[in-house]
């Protein structure tokens, strides 16, 4: 762990074992980023604007309003503030018409399961609005007083550190000796503007190097494979 | 380019500044790889085969069969020769019935028209079927006489080199003065195995480094951005 800039909690208090751990969403614990890719691309195209599908794929994650702003970069073409919010609005939409095809990645469920059990607090933290993580949600069981922090509740989102750390404070934990788990370059972006350490996982899609480049401390195939290797964590689940 | 191993053509037949070019089909020339991706994924589902989406796209591109066996060792379900041909054939339906969301790639139809301008000989190699491969071009304007060479036409699909091989011979043009142009890591290893000189997009959605690492002698963005930069082949079209 990084050195703690705050002041530390008594001794007593703290699990070294039992670090906490902010999950990601999308791309982490559930197989959705591929349909959030879709749904953007229908909504682009449905305003007229073009847009590959991996230049789509490569911002998910991100908050929405700096992926729209990208996109004006990358296509030239200007979007008012009323088309932005309906942009969105579309991609929420697509989205959730397409939630019956989603599901929890391998592991997702039992991972959250032994890090209960362990005592091990966590929480989850992702860029999409209220609404919608309320949709995916329901394809996990959270148990009730498990944080879920959304853009809908800090100012900025990913890259922005804002998400990771109000998890962190909703836990009563501090960040420095917290695990920010996440699919995306903007999660581990995010954790090191934090001061979390970041673990990668590749069932969002991006590459291993893509990871690593963007600060990932151990990258896993997907919450199994995470599950399996958590030791490699210093999390010790023999409870 | 590296030292041919077969008889030369005579030198005066030969135009360094317009070697071959063998192009990919599937996130290379057409945004087309989610689709593909997504078809995949609903075949597996349709036969109770569960597997994670970023698996299915981390695999599009290579020989079906490899495609069908891979999966068999990750998901431990075995699989009949009709069962696989089923599965194949549903992918193919479920790919066909988006081909109306599939776009050529920005720059794509430009790219292939400055080359027959130049007087440079291109041809395209595919995992896909003739039939499959006939709805994608579809969406392309290709002169009449361009080699498409399938997996119809030779015994082993991506990463065997078959498919490039056999498109430089429809060319008369030897393989190791050929770019092989490809957004996946089965064919920049096919281009490795074929002695071809292997050039990736980032395209079809796989990362950089990933690309590098199979072989990639450079890497652009998509067609556009290869286009903008085809003096770095040593292709000149000032003609």
């Amino acid at each position: 762990m990084r050195p703690a800039t705050r002041p530390r909690e008594s001794s007593a208090d703290v699990h070294t074992d039992r670090p906490a751990v902010l999950f990601d969403l999308d791309g982490t614990l559930l197989d959705s980023v591929y349909q959030h890719v879709i749904a953007w691309k229908e909504a682009l195209e449905s305003a007229g604007i073009p847009l590959s599908i991996w230049r789509i794929h490569r911002r998910i994650g991100m908050s929405g309003g700096l992926f729209l702003r990208a996109l004006v970069r990358e296509t030239g073409r200007e979007l008012g503030a009323a088309e932005a919010d309906h942009l969105r609005e579309l991609h929420e939409q697509g989205y959730r018409r397409r939630i019956a095809e989603v599901r929890p990645l391998p592991g997702a469920q039992a991972l959250l399961e032994l890090l209960t059990r362990a005592g091990v607090p966590w929480a989850i933290a992702t860029s999409s609005s209220d609404a919608t993580a309320k949709t995916s949600l329901s394809l996990l069981e959270i148990p009730a007083g498990v944080p879920i922090v959304t853009r809908d509740h800090v100012q900025y989102a990913k890259p922005n550190p804002d998400l990771f750390l109000a998890a962190a404070e909703a836990l009563g934990r501090p960040i420095s000796e917290s695990f920010v788990v996440g699919d995306s370059v903007w999660d581990l972006l995010a954790a090191q503007r934090a001061n979390a350490l970041g673990i990668g996982v590749l069932s969002g899609g991006y590459g291993r190097e893509e990871l690593e480049t963007a600060g990932a401390y151990r990258v896993y195939d997907d919450p199994q494979d995470l599950l399996e290797h958590i030791d490699e964590l210093g999390i010790r689940t023999h409870v």
